[in-house]
């Protein structure tokens, strides 16, 4: 099977223009078959800020109105997708932008009111995305390069988490190519040490996960995003790395099954 | 050769919502070939002025500087196109949004800078449209819908004219497909008298076109956009034709060689 690189870069990358034109310019070098996710950042609530829009919050937890999906999907979908593709586009890598909603890629639905009204945000299912149009995409020698927001079908946009989309894209993915799964975030990759940059650890297989949970080496802050990377690792992606926008290439932590 | 539909929605369609809307329902059930390219409308101005940015003027042209294309490249490629993708897509019909970045369907150049310097604005030349790319959406059954935005090679996004964008693809296009261009625009046609909506010119060609010019019937306003509609016949569209949001399927003014 042919190699495929998922590559999620995450809000602190995306905030940072030189790191992440470096991130680009290394994502564009690479040989295999490629995917770009990228998540939001702080612009679109300095824009809602500039606009004297109140970011609404419903328990602490922040809530998509109208408003602040037409502000995200500004934001998102137009700034930071359009500037990554030209930037990819510059580097002749022939990166192409895209919601959920273009070509109908990743069906959602709007994340059901029960205690709390998340307002427009959608909830992927791996088994909605569809693969087939994006493998005719990256086939066709084209780069998709995905802002994280998705549709409901019906008309309307949804607010929807990039890491979720980019776990949901490769395990998609995963029946047709040999996936790996990037996750480019601020730190060095999974620390033994919260504190310490060069406390990384190199190799985590499933074993060794609940290990480091029962030693506390592991905790909550890094557990979900590594559950998450657990369940895509049985679901089919064979392999998946937590690193900084330096260790991109290698470096980070390598999780696998086994 | 096969039917092609190329529609431009021009601005004042896309600032009335149900307009807009009642036009995407009437194009996503066409069965030719479709692809849509879309205007920029008042909301990118609103914007600005929103956030307290001063719209830039040199001799009463508007200039795009670097404020100004963060927020058009917001506006158009994110809130309007995706929000035009979604409603397609909920009228089953498969819009892929694209501004002429992605895929790098439409390399453009940088205005040069004479007596005035307009800013990031691209001029796009219809040799320059990847066709073969435009062709390869359509026959895998996607409808794209263009953004009136391009970009540089080098990294830059520019600020393009949606006519031009609509009638170079258009151009680009007639060597595989028989092309109507079609701009739906606020009035009902090509206007003999520019105050009464019902003296639409049904019919031009280049003969009748000289003699209305001649005798005064047609004057300033039209002529840059039905000069440029004569030489996209010339260059190989089929038939083009100016109408309102009512006169889509048939109406407004039909505009040919001969």
């Amino acid at each position: 099977m042919k190699s495929l690189i998922v590559l999620k870069v995450g809000g602190n990358v995306i905030d940072q223009p030189l790191v992440l034109e470096a991130v680009l310019r290394d994502f564009a070098a690479r040989r295999s078959y490629r995917l770009l996710v990228h998540g939001g950042g702080k612009i679109a609530g300095k824009m809602m800020k500039d606009l004297g829009i109140e970011p609404k919050m419903v328990d602490g937890r922040r809530i998509t109105d109208r408003q602040t999906l037409d502000i995200v999907t500004m934001v998102y979908a137009g700034l930071l997708n359009k500037n990554i593709v030209a930037a990819l586009q510059s580097h002749t890598c022939n990166a192409i932008g895209l919601t959920g909603a273009d070509a109908n890629i990743i069906p959602a639905k709007k994340r059901p009111v029960k205690d709390v009204d998340y307002g427009f945000v959608g909830d992927v299912e791996p088994g909605c995305i569809q693969a087939d149009r994006l493998t005719g995409l990256l086939t066709a020698d084209l780069v998709p390069v995905i802002a994280p927001l998705t549709h409901d079908g019906a008309g309307m946009l949804l607010n929807t988490n990039a890491d979720t989309i980019a776990s949901s894209v490769a395990i998609a993915l995963a029946k047709s190519f040999c996936v790996e799964l990037v996750y480019c975030f601020e730190k060095e990759g999974v620390l033994r040490n919260p504190e310490d940059d060069s406390s990384v650890i190199d190799f985590l297989d499933e074993a060794l996960y609940s290990r480091y949970k029962d030693e506390g080496v592991i905790t909550a802050g890094m557990i979900p995003k590594l559950d998450n990377a657990f369940a895509a690792l049985r679901a089919g992606v064979d392999q998946i790395r937590i690193c900084s926008p330096n260790g991109i290439q290698q470096g980070g932590t390598k999780i696998r099954k086994k």
